[in-house]
């Protein structure tokens, strides 16, 4: 019988994951039912949302199973259909999971990619959810107009990224926070953002904050949260935007306190929106588009760290939860099976 | 020479502003100059947001000065006009501050009154900036639709008591907050809420609210802030709106520390979103005419407390402030003089 090697949850992390919450397994490979699909595993993504998804916690999904297999996304190709809406070799960007086969049914499905529409990773990154996270959160909720300005955090991140260079693309200035040197130089000279603050090495990241950003900040795309959320609001402009799509900056599991923020919000007439990308999925296509065209056009670019082995994917959270990461955080998953399964 | 009676900041509170704070006193009645008009004040207004005027903190407008008069909204009519857009006898709505005379400019004045719109003092209340916080925050930030259920803060005031008939021409379930039995029975019975709440007659705010909204809440109207939007934030629905028009819950010219919203407001993808009624004043008379209609047919009733005399200001700020009044707090002034003011 063929094996599906996994990545399993070995046991509930209470704070920030580590590599041993994790182990390696092999399964049988699992079976597709009539209306289902069986896909082999090309790349999985890592995500800070993974974070969440891991604690017992109210979330907007339910915790991973311990003894399941690690939630992701993942682009995988078909191997085999009991769907006709799907035929063998369709790649698919979808509920995967940390693991070489996966049954899915068409609801697990986020996406297929249509045939020859850029590299096939970047389908997890910019063009996929991380790019559809910085469109909404930037050109949607952010709405940076010409010369404003616009701080992000996590700039040198999968969606920071995107976010600052679509803040760019509208004609706003943008000002990026990251967590080294190297990042910053990365956002400077390979993102183009017009100025980057190191946090780490700030001893006042107000003060920081308000020395790069003279005029105010118009928008901040928050991915973080916390402390560096309420520096960040002790320089918005009136009517400044801040959408929210992550809280890292927070400890995981616990209700933190910090400064109230409803003052700032009334006297500053702040719009502050969380958003989750896969709300807006209906228009993925449409904005994936507008992406791929920038993309071509080279006023967009995007950077990828891919480890080559699905051993190396809780690493690769660790490395992201740190912030080690330079660039989308990918695992290339190669089963050791060809493409055509052999049953028992 | 004629005396202008006026009550000013004898001296600036550091937390709730005491009725000692004030003293009445007599100045010479001003001039004015080319381009400018004397107007003779017949109605102030008490708001809570002049708690925040009073304080040398950051805010929206800058202190009142201490020895000056205390700064207001009111009715008033031009008596002397040296600018050819005003003619005597016309009735503004302006920043006259609590006094019986005043000079304005252009620009002090905030709306002339249409003849035959209405009774005079709800152009303070219902068709003046309060019917336009409650417009703007409730019909346009939150955006109530049909069968959703809106949760009005401070819903028996000026403010909140439109907001929630409002809510209800938009088709929403109504549900009140409010700081006694008397005006719990207040907003059932006269104002028109689905249900209400004495939060001070509840040992959980939070179990209160849920028990009140058994499906959620998908707007809360917040001129609170503090511990109550922390207990309104326990049960808002994924996509609820929380327009926020003032901060009264929270400790004047302190930042107070509460549990970080940053977590609930993206997990539920909350708009949160600051906003001041004056940003909106050039679509006053399109809203106010709304209103108006509204009011005409019944759908809309207002409630007023009009104090009898210029002294009795200081006094109905205070209970303003401490949730005493019914209604929308006005002060009636009556100049001594006589409506063509002899000068010297």
């Amino acid at each position: 019988m063929s094996l599906n090697h996994r990545v399993v949850l070995a046991r509930r992390p209470t704070s920030l994951p580590v590599e041993s919450d994790f182990a390696l397994d092999a399964a049988p490979a699992p079976t597709p039912a009539a209306g289902q699909i069986l896909v082999r595993t090309l790349y999985v993504s890592i995500d800070p949302g993974m974070r969440g998804w891991l604690l017992d916690a109210p979330n907007y999904s339910a915790p991973v199973p311990v003894g399941g297999p690690m939630r992701s996304f993942g682009i995988g190709e078909v191997a085999e259909s009991h769907n006709p809406a799907y035929a063998v070799g369709d790649l698919i960007v979808g509920m995967t999971g940390w693991q070489e086969w996966v049954v899915l049914d068409p609801t697990d499905v986020q996406r297929r990619i249509p045939a020859g529409s850029g590299p096939l990773s970047a389908h997890l990154g910019v063009l996929g959810l991380t790019g559809l996270t910085a469109y909404v959160g930037m050109l949607e909720i952010g709405a940076p107009q010409p010369g404003e300005t616009v701080l992000v955090s996590t700039a040198a991140g999968a969606v920071g990224s995107v976010a600052g260079q679509l803040a760019a693309i509208a004609g706003a200035r943008t000002v990026g926070l990251t967590g080294s040197e190297e990042k910053r130089r990365l956002l400077l000279d390979r993102f183009g953002f017009d100025a980057a603050i190191n946090y780490r090495s700030e001893p006042d990241l107000a003060a920081a904050i308000g020395r790069e950003c003279p005029t105010g900040v118009d928008v901040y795309f928050d991915s973080v949260g916390g402390s560096m959320l309420d520096a960040a609001l002790q320089h918005v402009n009136v009517g400044a935007r801040v959408p929210v799509c992550g809280t890292i900056g927070l400890p995981p599991g616990a209700v933190a306190d910090g400064p109230r923020p409803e003052r700032t919000i009334l006297v500053k007439r702040l719009r502050v929106q969380g958003f989750i990308a896969t709300d807006h999925f209906d228009r993925f296509d449409e904005i994936a588009g507008r992406l791929t065209d920038w993309l071509d056009s080279g006023r967009l670019t995007h950077l990828e760290e891919i480890a080559p082995a699905l051993a190396d994917a809780p690493g690769a959270l660790v490395r992201q939860l740190a912030g080690e990461n330079l660039g989308r955080s990918l695992v290339r998953i190669a089963a050791d099976q060809p493409l055509s399964l052999s049953r028992p």
